[in-house]
């Protein structure tokens, strides 16, 4: 079992700026798709929903890119980006608890597209009869601490019922993982050191729901 | 076609504070799952991960809620949040663009179970094979108006490809839709009294990559 580092991650970019990060490497993405050489922090501001102010200082995060009165070169600016975000080569993944909606997330292929590989499924149950193919292997979970470290896996989805995903989540951060992005309704406890990303699709809806209220 | 009311959303509850409601409702599910009927504001703010102030500023927007020595009354306060969020009915939903996420959502039902019902999708390809097994109707664009208007649906789920998002966003603002939840990886531009939440499976690993480099 791989001891944690205190301080692995760098605290240094905010969490909101990396945010952003992703968003404009999506829309270099697409100005690369329609040809497009350079860029002016204006234009790419304007596609990433930001003020050209913001845009100029999250970049200033992590070097000085673009030449004034040119713009960004679009290939290097995304090159820059992918290597900070560490998704310039393929990530593994593990995905945590195959119900329904790990199901679903299991033939969802956006995030290979999107440079992370899903190696393997883990599931209480992983005999249990399942209505669709699946082409990831099912494990039991006996098998994760070796998996974790033979893969040099640091990042799972966690896609248990809410009554079970504290104790996998325990049992995630005892192997090595590091990062988890938590579909389960409920919050979490983890070290410092373990960064939690939730993504509650209902909290979503309701939250829509009250907005449009009338 | 109906016609948008201005200010037709409530902005005196901030947006943060809205999904925190979303929060406490599900730990009182789970409370009330246990039997339990009374909780501190100390205990609820501990299974939510928020301070106990905090939790007491957020219930304070609409109204005042709890016994001083006593708590909170668990079902009492359920159905508050829940009047207020707009859920304690079931809300018509639609789904449009039935492609790799979409199917996958549509397979879901995490969604009926927090009181969202997707009535139909819709496609611009309603007859395109598909190779799993889908209980909604799938119609084609150009039945959205009617549909959206006989059954007073509200909300939609956009799953389309980025480059047709902005102008199937178009489309649904046009029929009367005012709350989006977006999975295109694109920033939509809408009118100001529609709402939008952004959800991005793969940005949220991509920000989880970025803070678990060493």
């Amino acid at each position: 079992m791989r001891a944690l580092k205190k301080n692995n991650r760098r605290p240094e970019i905010p969490r909101k700026t990396v945010y952003r990060l992703s968003t404009y490497l999506r829309c270099l993405a697409r100005l690369r798709e329609k040809k497009i050489q350079t860029v002016s922090s204006e234009a790419l501001a304007k596609v990433a929903g930001v003020k050209p102010t913001q845009l100029r200082k999250d970049l200033a995060y992590f070097g000085t890119f673009g030449t004034r009165g040119l713009g960004y070169d679009v290939a290097e600016l995304s090159r820059s980006i992918a290597d900070e975000l560490g998704t310039s080569r393929l990530q593994p993944v593990i995905l945590v608890g195959v119900g329904n909606l790990g199901m679903a997330l299991l033939q969802y292929r956006g995030f290979e597209q999107e440079g992370f590989e899903i190696l393997a499924a883990f599931d209480a149950e992983p005999n249990r009869r399942r209505d669709k193919e699946i082409t990831h292997p099912i494990y039991g979970m006996e098998r994760l601490p070796a998996f974790v470290q033979e893969n040099g896996v640091k990042m799972a989805i966690l896609t248990v019922p809410a009554e079970a995903a504290q104790e996998v989540a325990n049992d995630l951060v005892e192997c090595g993982i590091v990062g988890i992005l938590n579909f389960s309704p409920i919050v979490l406890h983890v070290p410092e050191e373990v960064m939690v990303n939730n993504v509650n699709l209902a909290i979503e809806l309701e939250n829509l729901s009250y907005f449009i209220q009338e």
